[in-house]
């Protein structure tokens, strides 16, 4: 790309390395920085290194979050007598959308794939056993992906705790609200007919 | 979003604003900037912001570039008696992979648009026209877009460059090479007949 100068190659590049920006993706944002004024250009940059540099994980459930311990955790109306399991923070998010669901979290940051090379080791799976020895904890809800990867680690994780006595339950798999029988994959369709519950 | 931390909502908003990335991207973005080591974040914040104070107009095509007189107006070896009008930046690029015009550009940096309130003095024509007076040029190549305000534009120029004696002209619009006629609108396909060309 010897058309643009060197700078704005450099802006293009490190563009089309994020997730999901191609090509050319990648030429229109640099060429949207170069139009914004100066200010908003260096709000955006300082947006990213503060937020790299300030944010870390929470010493109780390892959300994403800039203080030592997160709002959820530090909340003394939520029951910290049950845990939802969740993959990543933003699944995290997705449940507190809802606003139904007043226990706490636990995020593993990930889910074992031996595909991938993610063992039980490289997600935050000891602290949580940590936790349920250290805390009183009546249920655990693991809330990982319906995926391959999701359902091993639910699998795995149900297995290390039953032995202590917490129950343990996982979320109902089947038809989506809304969804159309018609367009729903076949093992979905299953999952539902097995997870049928009594009117 | 009261589920993130303040520095991560800020990232996430900071994101979303920039073209073509919804509410979704930008929470990716953001939770993959927080996942990448710390060397790869200051890379890109410092290639946003260099980027935008490296980079200026060419004092000659106004193109986008580093230099005070950019790399195709330095060139001795191209033809500096026929500019090509662009409207962008991306557009000289696009013409540039192709590697067959060897005559130089000038960027306007827009098109006249009566709908968004953008005139010929918005844009650099003023730039254009008196770069016709200054330097010795055969012919100008109009290749702003086939859009509304590319053509309007083209016009413009052309209305006002013809009684200088200058030679002006327009790239052919037409069917696109490996373009199926089925699926071709009927405008297009009406230029393409009015520009037949005997063979």
């Amino acid at each position: 790309m010897e058309y643009y100068s060197s700078h704005i190659n450099k802006l293009i590049e490190e563009f089309s390395r994020l997730p999901g920006i191609g090509a050319k993706s990648a030429q229109r944002l640099a060429f949207h920085i170069l139009n914004l004024p100066k200010e908003q250009v260096e709000e955006l940059s300082s947006a990213i290194v503060d937020a790299k540099a300030n944010v870390c994980y929470c010493k109780e459930c390892y959300t994403l979050t800039d203080q030592e311990i997160c709002p959820i955790c530090r909340n003394e109306k939520r029951n910290h007598h049950i845990i939802m399991v969740v993959e990543n923070t933003r699944d995290l998010a997705a449940y507190e959308k809802t606003g139904k669901f007043d226990g706490v979290y636990h995020v593993l940051h990930g889910a074992i794939s031996p595909m991938l090379g993610i063992g039980p080791d490289d997600i935050k799976l000891k602290e949580l056993l940590q936790r349920l020895t250290r805390e009183e904890i009546e249920e655990v809800i693991i809330a990982t992906n319906s995926s391959v990867e999701g359902e091993t680690t639910a699998m795995y994780l149900s297995k290390l705790i039953k032995p202590t006595g917490i129950k343990v339950s996982r979320i109902a798999s089947g038809v989506p609200v809304g969804g159309d029988l018609e367009y729903i994959d076949e093992v979905t369709l299953l999952r539902a007919l097995e997870g049928r519950v009594e009117l």
